[in-house]
């Protein structure tokens, strides 16, 4: 069993300040505090919608983007331990899915895997201990 | 100004019985009463996934699923009006997106667009008569 929840959405950008043109000054998004460098939050209430730009999306992904595949967006469930993060890893894997990432310690200081699951939907699965949840397993930021 | 809200993350799925043993017997996820026929909805708490078979997505849409282009996922902007959904489509038109689909009557009795935002993601923007919202602009389902 895996908690009911999805905590954020990447979309991958070609060119970040662009893309914020179109998501906080054209659509008037508010970008949370806990924005930075190349990557910019929007909290939408149950779940938070991420830009980050798309090579480095891929790059923390360890895929190529070559143009076939790579659909540039990412499903994150948010995991409150780097236990959680490996049982979740390998369940996916027993019911078919691809590991992309094993989970291992990654550059901001959490605990990270990806897999695609059976028609290539790309997903994270990560301990972040900076982060906090509310009693709605929605992160806060 | 948008509302800051995505309400639906729609996942093609070549196989729908696959997807569900994947989803829903896999991880253990229940689906919502107001799934039916080829769509099956999880609310997440704050956003539902929805799974759908992948060619009716693209045909929904009005895109050819040839293998380029079409990253068989897309995320669902619920609005309260028809004159909502034309006024957000304006909007992003103006800010650069692609309409993909003009907003009109569709099949379910609802009244839907679909965009693509500067880099290529998919956007529907739908007023559906039959759903309901809770304070924190969350479909009820």
């Amino acid at each position: 069993m895996v908690r009911q929840k999805l905590n954020i959405i990447t979309l991958g950008v070609k060119d970040l300040e662009k893309a914020l043109e179109f998501y906080e000054h054209g659509l008037g998004w508010k970008r949370s505090v806990a924005s930075q460098g190349d990557i910019v939050f929007f909290p939408l209430g149950g779940i938070i919608l991420a830009l980050y730009p798309r090579h480095l999306l891929a790059e923390d992904i360890t895929i190529n983007d070559d143009g076939k595949g790579f659909a540039g967006i990412t499903l994150a469930i948010n995991t409150k331990s780097e236990t959680e993060t490996d049982d979740i890893l390998t369940l996916v894997q027993s019911l078919g899915a691809t590991i992309l990432k094993p989970a291992q310690k990654v550059f901001w200081g959490g605990y990270s895997g990806y897999f695609k699951d059976l028609d290539g939907h790309i997903f994270e699965v990560a301990f972040n201990p900076f982060v906090q949840f509310d009693d709605n397993d929605n992160l806060i930021m």
